[in-house]
């Protein structure tokens, strides 16, 4: 296996933010890209559900991985035994990833040729989602033993992600996880968020969530070629 | 039950964080109280470790606790029926508490009678370890399902703490988590941390915790009254 190529992308931040984000989205948009952002607290499983998700759709589409961390490549070593191109992006202690930070991530890995991409953000329910990247699509988890009332206590993430992953579903009964509670916390926050609980250890309900992706990538490859 | 008494501390930072905190920390010092920062991931288990110690330490030492949250007064409410006197921090969407917020919150709730305080830190396991609140101890909680890879990936948090709580030490063998991988890599970090294995649903392994806090405390009421 080849070494993991580390980028130091912690620098001086745009004043901008959301105009760096917007570089980013147009750019996705021109190429025919999707750029998922995936965020989620340390723990929940954002690795593992990568890995579920990347097997189911690896052969249909060129796919590639930014794992964001404030240190260690750990991540982006499991990433790159699935066959598909990684990065490893370093934040020097900083606790999100910022659009312009992500900017440099892409342009260092190279992104003309691909499909979708996802970047796996800093493990934290805080400070990633005050920061838009330029993501077509924001994919929270929140893992089971977090427990069901993290909606309440992280608004913020909930409001802004498309999607919640709920991860380590077969745990619901130890932990006394109330999926329902759980999604209407989060509904009440977000009435569009879409669910999918599953267990990315079994790999229970990965199907559905690849489908809905893969539908996302299939549309955006049609603008394109239609462009 | 009264309501929550509910602070608002988001306010310009001072410049000289580390100078705050000792402020704090000679304050404490100057009238024999113990103040613990205690952090860990979203969902590690604070709010349910105080139970635990609070019903241990309660009878001998009066106690209270300062819960910070970006939102919500949830956690604050689970305390107050402990009957130990609480207050609820708002950080307005902030990932951590500083030095001079955590003096806004000690001066809101009154200090000068206690023995103990504890400072539930904002569930986040990156900003809280940078910023130095003037506390006596730290307390971090790594809990089971999170993994025992994460000092790898959060490395200051492990290296600025004086105790790392392992909580739902029960769902061990579920999750596939080696305790003694954990301590190794915490230890190569910080070889003087000090580490409990603990189960927050169950009890187990609290009254150990609960033992060396009370060490620490009554060592800082003789230092005080010797004084």
């Amino acid at each position: 296996m080849d070494p993991v190529h580390v980028v130091e992308v912690k620098e001086a931040v745009l004043a901008d933010n959301d105009a760096a984000a917007q570089l980013n989205r147009d750019k996705m948009k021109e190429q025919g890209t999707v750029l998922v952002n995936l965020m989620g607290s340390p723990g929940a499983g954002k690795t593992s559900t990568l890995l579920q998700l990347i097997r189911r759709l690896k052969d249909a589409f060129r796919i590639a991985v930014m794992e964001a961390d404030v240190d260690s490549d750990v991540d982006a070593k499991t990433i790159a035994e699935t066959g598909v191109r990684v990065i490893q992006l370093h934040t020097a202690g900083l606790c999100h990833m910022d659009a312009d930070m992500t900017r440099r991530g892409l342009e260092a890995m190279g992104t003309e040729d691909l499909d979708l991409i996802f970047l796996e953000n800093i493990g934290n329910l805080v400070c990633p989602a005050e920061f838009e990247i330029g993501a077509d699509l924001r994919l929270m988890i929140l893992s089971v033993p977090e427990g069901d009332d993290k909606p309440l206590k992280y608004p913020l993430m909930f409001t802004v992600s498309d999607v919640m992953i709920v991860n380590k579903i077969d745990t619901a009964p130890i932990f006394d996880f109330d999926l329902e509670a759980a999604a209407m916390r989060a509904r009440k926050l977000n009435p569009d968020i879409r669910i999918f609980p599953v267990s990315a250890v079994s790999g229970e309900g990965f199907d559905a969530l690849a489908a809905y992706l893969a539908d996302v990538v299939r549309e955006r490859r049609a603008a394109y070629e239609n462009h």
